[in-house]
């Protein structure tokens, strides 16, 4: 009977090129030794269909996959045998079976995003794989006005990376929260779906708006010219974080 | 004039072989990646004294060290030139003019370490570079108790790695807290001095005593033995940290 195992996975990404497989000169990543492992329990090939493929740098603290597969291994078993097969800085938190039509992305209803800035002068040894820091002051009441006008259902084509082959660009945010915390920044963000660099771009016009280039009401102007050219600079992935996809 | 220049350290222990200058070909070392910065911006060779040696794999977040010039440099100068010369898991947060007679290492009056672990089943794709995971069940009460036998000044030999050089073992120990906190246990120590591998023995020991193999009065049969064969195991250092160097 061919079964269909959902993979729930925490990750890293600071060591890897993301999480697509690509040939190995190009660098190590996330699929291909999951995969690997996979495949060493199953005696056969098998691919990962992911929520969200996430690029070098980005972490996933719930990342999803699914996979199919002939083997009577009890899904349970997959995390702990995997668990010896893949290096510290990539975790199977749970396997289950699922019925044969999931699919981790195409079934995915929201996906929640994280981004973290530090502020301030001082860099830190320990969070500059999870936070990006801007130095520079940043008006933070502007900033979470900006990030209202995310809100709702909208063409979101201007944050959306150039070349990108999708061709449908309407997504509808239901969450973009600006908050502060000490020395951070956290931009949280949910949505029935994401845009290839949606997210950084998002971030990286927010700081625009947070260093006083432009007022918040900017991000409706963009939204409306559909160009990517008319929004700020992709922010840098290390501050991203896949935190849920919701099924 | 011959002038004293005192650091204030924060580093991600992960990547590196310890704090101690060695052979390139042993691994990379904290000391020379920064004695290499400021070598290049006072144009002669430095030598640093450092408050404590810290292990491969161990982490500081107030390590201090300190070294002498003639250069004319303002101290303040140190911590921007060196960020651009050191990888983002060192930091160097901050550079004083100190007196001539300050030592790093002989003038510190007590030393704060923290250790970390992580408990219950689920590992942590996050955290494995500043937590030991162990997945047994653990007698946090008992831990608790057997921590502060530790409190006090005590000759400290059953704590201190075979082989090492030092002849005097009695220190003082002004904290020993345990503290639980969700899937954290947190070993807080402070004395006027530590050992070699004295953290992370008294560590493994307490595990062990978590674990029920002892009961907490052991540590005091263990202190009197003075013979490191009675303690428990060396911990990982993946959960220690240089916390802070008073003077």
């Amino acid at each position: 009977m061919m079964r269909n195992i959902k993979l729930l996975i925490e990750y890293d990404g600071t060591n890897y090129i993301g999480w697509q497989r690509q040939p190995l000169t190009q660098g190590k990543n996330i699929q291909g030794l999951i995969e690997d492992g996979i495949r060493k329990m199953v005696h056969h090939e098998v691919s990962l269909n992911v929520a969200g493929r996430t690029d070098a740098g980005v972490h996933a603290l719930g990342q999803v996959a699914n996979f199919f597969t002939r083997s009577t291994i009890p899904a349970e078993r997959f995390p702990w045998a995997l668990k010896g097969m893949l290096p510290p800085d990539i975790v199977v938190k749970g396997a289950w079976d699922v019925p044969e039509d999931f699919h981790a992305r195409y079934s995915a209803l929201e996906k929640i995003y994280r981004y973290t800035i530090r502020t301030g002068t001082a860099p830190s040894a320990f969070d500059w794989r999870y936070a990006t820091h801007i130095a520079v002051p940043l008006d933070v009441k502007e900033m979470k006005k900006a990030a209202g006008f995310f809100l709702g259902t909208h063409d979101f084509h201007a944050f959306c990376a150039q070349g990108s082959p999708v061709k449908k660009f309407v997504r509808m945010v239901k969450r973009a929260d600006l908050t502060q915390e000490e020395n951070y920044i956290y931009f949280d963000v949910t949505a029935n779906g994401f845009l290839y660099h949606m997210v950084r771009i998002m971030v990286g016009t927010l700081v625009e708006i947070g260093r006083g280039r432009w007022n918040a009401e900017r991000i409706q102007t963009i939204l409306a010219s559909k160009d990517r050219r008319c929004a700020g600079p992709t922010a840098l992935p290390q501050g991203l974080i896949l935190k849920e996809v919701k099924y």
